[in-house]
């Protein structure tokens, strides 16, 4: 087994600790087995299947706090914590994939679409949220950073439902109207419905397991990684478009399903009148001509997509590592933090 | 103005700026002007509208445990959280008429019928949960009981979750088995769909601001408001089919949608084989003429629902008198907590 398979079954060995104590507080409340399976089901089918890099960044982020090899505690502590951040996720695709209508995720149906489930799958998603709490007062009562991690996961799941909120009526599937899209508007749907629970949640867990508590290292964090977590969401509505399909292993559907992405917004910004009209005939349309036809537009001067990647890029990077650099480690933090998470999403073509 | 609508009147104001304070902390992070809007109509349409028993219930019990007229700042806690189970039940709403592909609610289109809402309204929802931790962080952050409230929060709806997911794969209303129904999962239903948030949560919030600190005046506080929320449910479930419409405000439907009432679990139980058979045939129909069989039904031997639910409710008072008058006052709890939560609600016609 390789390093990266090993630390994976590692991590997947807490998730069937965390599932069965969730199955037995259902046993202890005297929940009909129906209902045991039923939870068993929409946790094993919705947590832990994806690409687990939010959950696993807790860990990692313990590991290079503590500089040395993690003891089992600390191990099972990290692991639950970047479980609770799995379970956050899960919430938001059961219910994301109900309000979007998709048809599959990570290989397999959506869990509404699971025979007898449609709309249950509201609440089944209400109960993956549930499950943070449990475990968080289960495992971390006695800690007295325990309300921290509370606070944390409350407050990152309202600024989550926030950019959920200005990404659904901005951009309704049914209904295109370019007039909405802005790139402010892109980097407040990024900001809040991605980098806050993504890239800072598992850091700032971390940071309190390992006993930070200088409230400026979290402002630190803060600083580097919504702008970390914006310039991954740019680089990933980018490959949507630009990827080779065989590379990202999925073919892009952004501009079929009127995504506001930072490419049309670049798009919009830069287009002369003619182009404009193009994007607004074109854009959000079922028909893969007129998205061919989006997609020759974004290359093309003065929209020329590509180009103003590589600068969006190049200027993200080094605005990043300039941060990176200004990190005080008398604060508990380390700079490594950040570098190694900064290299994992840099120039990655997938 | 009466004494009743005196009290309604301040404790909506105190909606009002709670609401404010909603839209402000959305206006501080940079929110779009259609998106504050939104939230604004959301909590409007959501929240105020009902006839408010649990938000009120905070009020009257911290007034009873106090026993003199409340300060200013000890009625605006309390209906603070009062307005924070509002927020809650207003959660559970939204996202159950969705589930439940309801028409009206509190005589207004749901939420998620209103033009452009459809399924956003899952979000929307998430974001009426999400008001209750913003608004007790920064209410009641300073209070030794902060977490006991937060907990109290998490902690009753995960169960009423629970509740609803029982009631949810027990009587679905496309799939009529009355098999998987019995008094038992009533009981189960009842009791962790809508006892432990109607029932409890608004008398054990009263407790903390009050100070209340000992755990057997909570346990005290379980053990007769999980029955009398029961007691509650049963005689809705009654009155469903028994009080005359022009007494109750609206048609019954129990019978109609499948649903997993005590009337009809109470006739499965005590059915002859024959009557059985009616009841399998004309349960959950989407016709009177089958409706009213089951009717007819319920009132024959040796089902007799009538004399059995006056037997049960007398049993009922009984058994709370009974534990109402072992009360011990002086873990801080207050006798009349009890009495007057059994005084409005014992022998209502409506």
């Amino acid at each position: 087994m390789s390093d990266k398979a090993a630390k994976r079954a590692r991590f997947e060995g807490v998730f069937d600790k965390i599932a069965d104590e969730l199955i037995d507080y259902l046993k202890q409340n005297g929940m009909p087995e129906e209902a045991v399976a039923w939870y068993k089901a929409n946790l094993y089918h919705n947590v832990p299947g994806g690409k687990l890099n939010r959950g696993l960044s807790v860990v990692d982020t313990l590991e290079i706090l503590k500089g040395k090899e993690l003891t089992d505690d600390e191990y099972f502590k990290a692991a639950l914590l970047g479980w609770c951040v799995e379970l956050l996720q899960g919430f938001f695709l059961v219910s994301d994939d109900l309000m979007d209508a998709s048809i599959t995720r990570r290989g397999q149906p959506c869990w509404y679409r699971m025979p007898g489930v449609g709309t249950i799958a509201i609440n089944d998603s209400f109960m993956l949220e549930a499950a943070i709490y449990y475990l968080l007062k289960k495992h971390f009562r006695q800690e007295t950073y325990y309300i921290d991690l509370v606070e944390l996961f409350l407050e990152t799941t309202f600024q989550t439902e926030l950019g959920q909120l200005i990404d659904l009526i901005t951009a309704p599937e049914d209904n295109v109207d370019l007039s909405k899209f802005s790139l402010q508007k892109h980097h407040l749907i990024v900001v809040y419905k991605t980098a806050f629970y993504s890239f800072y949640l598992p850091v700032a867990l971390a940071f309190r397991v390992a006993g930070v508590k200088d409230e400026a290292a979290y402002k630190t964090a803060l600083d580097i990684l919504i702008p970390m977590g914006e310039y991954f969401q740019v680089q990933d509505d980018y490959l949507d478009a630009y990827a080779p399909p065989e590379v990202l292993g999925k073919i892009g559907t952004d501009i079929l399903d009127n995504k506001c992405s930072w490419n049309i917004n670049t798009a919009l910004k830069h287009a002369t009148p003619e182009q404009r009209k193009i994007l607004d005939d074109n854009y959000g349309k079922k028909d893969a001509a007129a998205e061919a036809r989006v997609k020759e537009l974004y290359s093309q001067a003065p929209i020329s997509i590509p180009e103003r990647f590589e600068k969006y890029e190049k200027e993200s990077h080094d605005q990043l590592t300039a941060l990176i650099a200004k990190v005080d480690e008398s604060t508990g933090v380390r700079k490594e933090v950040f570098t190694s998470f900064l290299e994992k999403v840099y120039k990655r073509q997938k």
